[in-house]
């Protein structure tokens, strides 16, 4: 057995512990599969006192990351405080220009930074592993990067913020409005301190820009994603997407186009039997098309210390082997800065229309569908006893322009109450 | 960029004419992504005449795929003939003793003989890589062996044989018996040369020792799977479980225990509504249970030239890489030799008999199962025409050998017409 991995740990939040719980835990285990034991040496945190539930004397402490980070005695750094700017990206910095390797769970860095980041690490011959950034405890980035490396991958979709999943999942269960969903998660502790983050799609976005880059061999291109949250989804949406055979989701799209690449982080509705459309809860799913495989799902736990410190381990264990990837699964300098689309590729819609109650009313807005050039694949009218009724449409394919053609001459019939609603059916 | 890796491929079935496509249309994305170009030198098939769809010209020929197995200008030799004895094993063993790294997709050489080529690939210092043994497409291997290294496995599941899933599904939704579902499969070409290894769970139980010798550090031991195949599966116990909420899958459970390690492959009950309830047709899962990760679900396509062609992309580019993995990833010598459990842990069953219609028949089965200690969690009596009536039964957790004690006492009630049929609930 050859010397002894040596790591060092900045952050000892949840991840952080239970990193050390299983170094301390399965040493044997993780030696066996990484070929020599992987050593914990220092490990860095805010506050020195607190009781994390693992035993810290064992390794020196500092108070300082960027210190921690640059410490001779480490082959390793290991990065989960959180936070793009700062702390983070400079003990980031300091490791790989200083010759460590570097595993983090940051998205938010590496959406900012993964591609500067990416260069230092090659320029340095150091690497930068992040399984933990992405899903979880789902090994989806080895799966897209070594598991899939023969694929020209042709789509990745993801519903990759838990939280998110989570309120829309209740919404559904319990029948209750999106603002009293958001204050229980916000009680049970599943918000970030930002809650924008988790629900307007941020979190789950800086994801999908990394997923996207390796997918695409591109540069991770965050600012390109396309971002819109859940806060607009009703209950009635919900339940009108139910009857129609569909749950809403937010999912986030990636795809290759004829005219640039395509980043899309949106409630879509997907079909209620597909695997997306199972999902309950918090857990995470990936979807990975390639020319080759067809599709690949991938589907397990995209938060907590256990999944997460699993992620976080694989990357070490991989370290340790000496299997060492580029970044982005090939060399930073070959990564093209891809042409954002313009516009998603077409699409089925969702539509729901309150109408007045007067003779003509649907034909009015079927009038304007058809101006558009949208044709209707299903509609569905229901009954009401106040002086408005809910129109469901789905319509065949079509593009977001004719779409917001549409949506802007609906007003002009005069027969809406309220506005319309359109969400995107994304074809899974 | 470095040399080429150099590749030798005996086999130009589906799969080897699919790894040729591959590796022909996706030169660069293939060189980018391995850190330099894969060629291929010489390839070997029974047949040379025969038209594969991809050019061969370019590629010396080897009649003999053991001569190609020792070619010295081959850095991997890649097996896609198929068979666990004769040319496939000889040439891979005369591959490893003459310093090439292999790459196979045949489950049964491995199952058979996996232990064995470990031990040599390891004395040669050579690498032995099977992505495409398990679960076609789906990149199991890595997930399990790299993606879930920092867990000590509980449990490992899986749907691994298409065919048996396409012949069950079928029969659920035409609503035709066993033996007409499964000539039409034969018709249709989904079913190997000698059936049995597809419909008597052997493919998959070579699979399921693979992925248990992985997961939980032992020795490949086929021999120890007990098998069970679909050949008497019902279409009424189909229809039944349906009825009571489940589907019934040819499931292939591994799991360590107190008292050994058991692996079974037989037709189990699990939830319509869990992940692999719903899995449909031909299209394969895993799933992968570890103490920190808790549970992952993989699904994708297990069989076909495009996905398996896929599984064997990945392992060339991690050969390529110089990603250097143990075969079942940790040092043949630290394999342990495990203990097969005697008996399967308890687990709820499902129960169908059929009762002659006379007063008392129920309390009389009733009591049979209180006898051997098996307690009713639900139970089913159908309306019927003739003399006799099904009765489903779902127990509470029970050991198989109460089961048995019941199932041999319930012919002694005088109440049975014809065999009484019991079948696992796996918890899932």
């Amino acid at each position: 057995m050859t010397a002894p991995l040596r790591i060092g740990i900045a952050g000892l939040g949840t991840v952080g512990a239970g990193v050390v719980r299983i170094l301390q835990t399965h040493r044997d285990l993780v030696a066996a599969r990484a070929g020599r034991p992987i050593e914990i040496v220092a490990v860095s945190a805010r506050d020195r006192g607190r009781d994390r539930g693992v035993p810290l004397d064992a390794y020196a402490w500092e108070a300082d990351p960027v210190a921690l980070a640059r410490r001779p005695d480490l082959d390793v750094f290991v990065e989960l405080m959180g936070g793009h700017e700062g702390a983070a990206k400079d003990a980031i910095e300091a490791a790989l220009t200083q010759g460590r390797d570097v595993v983090t769970a940051n998205k938010a860095l590496l959406a900012h930074h993964g591609q500067a980041f990416a260069r230092t690490a090659e320029a340095s011959g150091r690497v930068l592993r992040f399984e933990a950034a992405v899903a979880g405890g789902i090994p989806v980035i080895k799966a897209l990067t070594e598991g899939l490396a023969g694929n020209q991958m042709t789509r990745v979709m993801g519903v990759m913020n838990g939280t998110c999943n989570y309120i829309l999942t209740r919404m559904e269960s319990a029948g209750l409005p999106y603002s009293e969903v958001f204050e229980e998660a916000r009680a049970l502790g599943y918000l970030e301190a930002d809650p924008r983050l988790d629900v307007d799609g941020i979190d789950a976005g800086h994801k999908l820009s990394l997923l996207a880059a390796i997918a695409f061999g591109t540069q991770v291109a965050f600012d390109a994603v396309e971002l819109e949250g859940i806060g607009s989804v009703t209950i009635e949406d919900i339940r009108h997407a139910a009857d129609m055979g569909f749950r809403i989701k937010l999912l986030g799209v990636a795809q290759m186009t004829g005219r640039g690449l395509e980043q899309r982080m949106q409630p879509c509705l997907v079909p209620a039997t597909s695997p997306l459309g199972q999902l309950q809860g918090g857990t995470n799913m990936v979807v990975l098309e390639g020319d080759a495989v067809g599709q690949v799902v991938l589907r397990g736990p995209g938060a907590g210390a256990g999944p997460t410190a699993s992620a976080v381990l694989s990357d070490l264990v991989d370290i340790a082997r000496g299997n060492r990837l580029p970044t982005f699964g090939q060399p930073a300098a070959t990564l093209r800065q891809a042409r954002p689309a313009k516009a998603a590729v077409p699409a089925p819609y969702y539509l729901r229309l309150q109408l007045v109650d007067k003779p003509g009313a649907l034909a009015k807005v079927a009038r304007v569908l058809g101006d558009s050039g949208i044709s209707i694949d299903r509609m569905r009218q229901y009954g009401h006893e106040d002086a408005t009724a809910p129109v469901l449409i789905v319509t065949h394919k079509t593009t977001r322009a004719a779409l917001d053609e549409a949506m802007a001459a609906f007003p002009e019939t005069g027969v809406l109450a309220g506005d319309p609603v359109a969400l995107r059916i994304e074809q899974v």
